[in-house]
């Protein structure tokens, strides 16, 4: 594990990084209480659906350890008001209410008989949550060091690291891996407008993994590929339909076209929860329009265009599945065509959950 | 011509637009002693080869009016003094050295007779060059517009407006033209990062302009290629090597990219004096990296990146020859295969040189 992380349950308390102040400042919060935990969801001290996710469970085992009652039917009734709280902190943060609701089941499934054994069983499901996720993310890694040359120079697009989830990310857990695993690597980060989560955030994990990077213009992968001897693109995602398109941060189709002409590799890396079987392709999925103050200040300090000026500014692109070398998931990687690979992927991940239970 | 000008001679002075305070504010500064004008050389109040060269040579006209003298040889020496401390402004501006020295050499070719005819001379040289970059620039919009659609959805980068030349442009001056001659124009104006050439001055120069626009980041020209109707990509350059590959401003190679796989038309557009036949190959051009705050420091406020991460900033990329239409020149558009189609139009733009003397 690294010496950072987003989220973890520290002396019975939540302990979370303060990414708002990133990268200028490592402060990590600790919350003892899960109103506390709320608030620091809802002005975004931690981002990432799965460190959300992680976060609120954490929120409710401070609420059933705060109840004070020796009645087991009680402290559901205040597990469950926690978990509206909790809810309400980001109301579009679809892991957050999976999370929760997965809590509560938990503990009204576990029939507890003491106020201490629903604590147990509380903190045990937190403690899985957390786990799983990390869990999920390190395979996801061990599977990429299949396609990952032993000299390695990636470009790596946005924040997909453990800051947006419980421990090691995604994409960027894929670099981190290959630099554990003693592979010579070298890190062309993209800066990611408008919002700058790679200039912001990759660099600042991936100075504090000791991986060799630099940060790029967005605009300059084609010519670190050209030039800089490029061998293998990664990036996020945050859907997957079921023929392989798929969207993600506005810029990865340009980088993905990119790739594809100078025939690099380019290679998503999600967990199988982000494939929508129900979605055929990604003409079908919505887009997003930001703020066009996103695009227009910078930081909210440099305002960088004249007033008045419009901004055309859609959160994430769609890249087809043509220019997608494969999807890294948990339970291997998806190769074209998409339809049948991904298919197999979600029903092993269906497969191992039935058995787990 | 637009109510806006980088640079001009007005009622015996030298008015600059001062572009160190775009877009938000619109300045124009009088020069009235060429040390003056060497000064907003040096600070940058203006910016762009032709620009600057005209700058000077209006320079020069305030250096031999101010000259309190009857003798021509004296009013000689002080203008070759004032073309001195011009020179010194940005030493490495070419074009710079170029019009001060075609400026000195007209005057002391003229063999003038008087002060007052001395006077006459350099003027009307000063206007010369401003008169001819002008006239370039408008052929070049002309030349474009036989190849614009009647309805056309423009991909812009970088600066490439009357801010950079005296008026007009070179890549803007086609989409200024466009609208002028009543075509049906929307123009996306990539914002340039990272020092956002195309969110500050381009943008604002299309607002004066009254043209339709909006601008994107850099990564999004993909996008708007694939969802927003896109039909012509244009941009300027730096130098063209003889086989058609061109160096220009980062991030032209992505962008000539994107055009390629979507089957959308790209132009750079730029006098055939940026052509040069002497260079082969893109490959022969030395690509020069700036300095890393100007990726991790938008416009010296906003600190994006952790202290003490490596930046990789290259200021040019090279794009090869077969991903770029065709280069509008001032003598036509040369098309495919570029060796034998630019030496034509470096031929028929020297044919116009000497036709004139």
């Amino acid at each position: 594990m690294a010496k950072y992380y987003s989220i973890k349950w520290v002396d019975n308390a939540v302990s979370m990084l303060d990414q708002r102040l990133l990268p200028h400042e490592e402060k990590y919060n600790t919350y003892t209480t899960f109103e506390e935990v709320a608030k620091a969801i809802n002005v975004m001290v931690v981002r990432g659906a799965p460190a959300i996710g992680a976060s609120a469970a954490y929120g409710l085992v401070l609420a059933v350890n705060a109840a004070e009652t020796e009645d087991v039917g009680t402290g559901l009734e205040q597990l469950k008001k926690a978990g509206d709280v909790l809810k309400a902190a980001r109301p579009t943060a679809v892991n957050l209410f999976w999370a929760v609701d997965r809590m509560v089941k938990k503990a009204v499934q576990a029939n507890a008989q003491t106020m201490d054994e629903l604590r147990a069983v509380v903190k045990a499901e937190a403690d899985l949550i957390w786990e799983e996720d990390a869990d999920m993310c390190f395979r996801m890694a061990e599977n990429a060091m299949q396609v990952t040359p032993d000299q390695v120079v990636f470009v790596h697009h946005c924040n997909t690291g453990a800051l947006a989830t419980v421990d090691y990310g995604t994409a960027l857990g894929v670099i981190r891996r290959a630099h554990e695993v003693g592979k010579d690597v070298f890190a062309y980060v993209d800066e990611t407008r408008p919002r700058l989560q790679g200039a912001r955030l990759t660099a600042w994990e991936l100075q504090e993994l000791g991986v060799p990077h630099a940060v790029i213009v967005d605009g300059a992968s084609g010519y670190v590929m050209r030039n800089k001897g490029v061998n293998m693109v990664v990036f996020g995602c945050d859907r997957i339909a079921a023929n392989g398109d798929l969207a993600n941060k506005n810029v990865t189709y340009n980088l993905a076209l990119a790739a594809k002409a100078h025939g690099i590799p380019a290679y998503s890396v999600r967990p199988t929860s982000t494939v929508d079987l129900n979605t055929a392709s990604g003409d079908l999925i919505d887009i997003e329009e930001r703020p066009s103050d996103e695009i227009s200040h910078v930081f909210g300090k440099a305002h960088i265009i004249p007033e008045g000026v419009e901004v055309f500014n859609p959160a994430f692109d769609v890249t087809p599945n043509e220019l997608i070398t494969g999807i890294i998931t948990e339970e291997g990687i998806a190769y074209p065509p998409f339809e049948k690979s991904l298919a197999e992927m979600v029903q092993k991940a269906e497969d191992r959950r039935k058995n787990r239970k």
